[in-house]
């Protein structure tokens, strides 16, 4: 294995739209932007604090971890960028039926995470904790989230039930310092409260205590995880030309791409543990870019099962697409052999070949039938999927997006667009102030059902 | 509740492209292309077979239903459509954390997938099983599948090792009534084996054996499932009209929204029991209509979670999307109630609502925003996630994508671009008579490596 942390072949990754290439210009853009970027943006603006992030120690959360450590079970309630990190590091780097081994194998408490406020999945949540031995982190931003409000008056409720009259033995909530109802609810309670930089967003959060307590509570190693980040940072902050840059050269590739009629980005890494890498990497990519009419779509693909669902269309489909296909070159391999049935003979050519060295030549093979077929793909390699690399690979992301929003004269750390639901949502649910929006909201939605269908 | 199975509401489903609207034009098509479904396909055409799935009786399924709850746990090794059906069954109809509770509370074996061959993960259900004790459920309709062969050899090798040396006892095979290994492997050690119809396609086999089976090992009602998908298909026949037939207005929004740019489909269900029901519909969309340099992209969304990710962008960003909601109307729903905190009144809109009824207000106020924003948005509702709606809602999908594949001049059952990875993979492999393929694969592969930079 190489020190390296990520790898990138972009030979292909312009296909079909070399023409718009212009490296002058390219490295004066994103020199541009990387400055803004490196200076934590120009005055007054915000969102820059994730990238202090990877330099921080870890030493703070320990007491916190400790406390988690101690119970059964931990529950996070939030959701969009207080849950979908959570599920990346849960997903990367415990066993994959964490939950199912017993407590000796897992050595770390059992973790859920309730995100959606659907009813029955947040029941369900339910039926497998007991609340009193039962850690729950609440993480909004705001304290206003509804989801995240409605699952923590629910599990507050279970507390009760279970003769829990004061939850702050159990509860602990990451929120603004100083605004909303769960700072309020800390100073009432006297829970634990941890603080969410103001200047980090959700989307970018996965670095701080949001993302970094439930890793730590089940023994993920966050002190390499953000070692790793800090390496890639390093890396990317030196960089200073498109041909040394995979950063610069990715947000290039998606923006030509784009430019060009490509209006999705497939994110099609070839290994188990990195599925839910494609979750994360899809909010992060789609609320900090798709705006002002602009923004490629983030698309979740998992090698090798989607070349058994998505790849026809990815190959004999429009060209409307540009794919990155995300691969690490050591796994935990594991040999195939012949159990000796001469009906499997046909299966020879596997036969003391590794199952994982499989994995990765279908990704070639993949990436060889795009290129054949036209299509512009980006190669990515990491050594390894363990926490030092994990760190790399979120960081190389959130960095490449961030650049890809500033050079296209964007702010990638805002959504706008999402206040509208919410306004409606408010106001059909009857919330005072809300009054118009309600009106407006169901004139709308019946405008869907002027016209209508049974069967 | 009502007695219908589903209702659509498509008065914006058209936004921005009613002139394209041709009712006569489309009346005609659709009765063509239905004309050709209900009769089997023109002479000589293949893949209609799913057709006829929902008026078999589940009986002939029973004794082996009862032979795999015999068991402590069932594995499903098969990839694509031999995999997605049984877990959109699982997910639709049983616990969310089936496998965590006691064998009591479940009613059934265990279930897991062995889908796609990355050691870690085929490494992680060995971990969770006692071989012995396992009912292993190998699917591959031509015994060739490599992933699924692969994993088909680890697990014949875990049982060997535990003391297992005829597999008969603990191994089932789908396959093909004639060709193949695993026809081969059922002839040579006398396991069990069933059969897939030679025109059913892997996307459009759930309601066979291949679905039904796991399914019906874990307690879900198959009769009902099948009872459902058959009342959609009367209805879905027997409405000849446009405005009375929900499949023909689906698959005229979505071509019509097609040609306008408009070159991706998002389904988005607000119940996390219908998340895998996305990940099913995005294969049997994406295989059977991207083709001929045509075809949507099928995008998988789930509410309210994608509110906190992807609606920014759905939102805010270019108008390429043709949106599907789908909620059902009833739930087993949660009061939400006030714990007597004074920092958290500002939630006293939440007091006394269903959180399923928020859910359910979050679906229409996105679809509300969506509409304002000038997006195509079709309205979808089922009564309730049960077996015979899922069943209904199942065949709705099948329907409507056959019949967009028929009227836009496809063959919606052929997959013929994945045939090139899979030869460059062989290739690769060094599996004999691939030798030129290897050569193409490895020269179109440098080609990404043409340039490429490390950090």
């Amino acid at each position: 294995m190489n020190d390296d942390l990520l790898r990138i072949g972009f030979g292909a990754a312009f296909q079909g739209v070399e023409a718009g290439l212009d490296p002058g210009r390219m490295n004066e853009l994103f020199r541009r932007s990387a400055e803004v970027l490196h200076k934590g943006g120009e005055e007054g603006s915000d969102g820059f604090g994730w990238f202090g992030l990877p330099d921080q120690s870890p030493a703070p959360l320990n007491e916190t971890i400790s406390w988690l450590r101690g119970f059964d079970t931990v529950v996070q309630i939030g959701i969009g960028g207080s849950a979908l990190g959570n599920q990346m590091l849960s997903g990367a780097l415990c066993h994959p039926f964490y939950n199912e081994l017993t407590r000796k194998e897992r050595k770390g408490p059992r973790f859920y995470v309730a995100d959606n406020a659907d009813p029955e999945g947040t029941a369900a949540i339910l039926d497998m904790i007991d609340p009193s031995r039962t850690a729950f982190i609440a993480v909004s931003k705001s304290g206003a989230t509804a989801e995240t409000m409605a699952n923590f008056l629910f599990f507050l409720e279970a507390l009760k039930k279970n003769g829990i009259n004061d939850p702050s033995e159990n509860v602990l909530v990451i929120t603004d310092p100083v605004k909303g109802a769960l700072r309020a609810f800390a100073a009432e309670t006297g829970c634990r409260s941890l603080t969410i930089p103001g200047s980090v967003g959700g989307r970018f959060s996965v670095l701080s205590a949001v993302g970094l307590l439930s890793a730590g509570a089940q023994g993920a190693d966050i002190g390499s995880l953000l070692m790793g980040a800090s390496a890639m940072k390093r890396n990317l902050v030196e960089a200073d030309t498109f041909e040394k840059n995979p950063a610069w050269i990715l947000a290039e590739a998606s923006m030509l791409n784009y430019q060009h009629g490509r209006n999705m980005i497939v994110l099609m890494p070839y290994a188990d543990s990195l599925n839910s890498f494609s979750e994360w990497f899809c909010q992060l990519w789609g609320e900090s870019l798709g705006k002002a009419l602009q923004g490629s779509t983030p698309v979740r693909a998992l090698g090798a099962i989607d070349q058994h669902s998505q790849v026809q269309l990815y190959a004999e489909g429009p060209d409307d697409k540009f794919f990155l296909i995300l691969t690490p070159t050591a796994r935990h391999d594991t040999l195939m052999s012949s159990p000796g049935f001469q009906s499997l003979e046909s299966l020879e050519y596997l036969e003391g070949k590794g199952m994982g060295s499989m994995l990765e030549l279908e990704a070639r093979a993949t990436a060889a039938a795009l290129i054949k077929a036209g299509k512009p793909v980006l190669w990515m390699e990491i050594p390894v999927v363990d926490a030092y690399r994990l760190g790399s690979l979120i960081f190389f992301f959130e960095y490449a997006t961030a650049l890809a929003g500033l050079a296209m004269g964007l702010n990638p750390f805002d959504q706008p667009g999402v206040e509208q639901g919410k306004k409606y949502t408010y106001g059909l649910m009857g919330r005072p102030g809300f009054e118009k929006d309600a009106d407006e909201a169901q004139e709308r939605f019946s405008s869907a059902m002027s016209l209508s269908v049974n069967v």
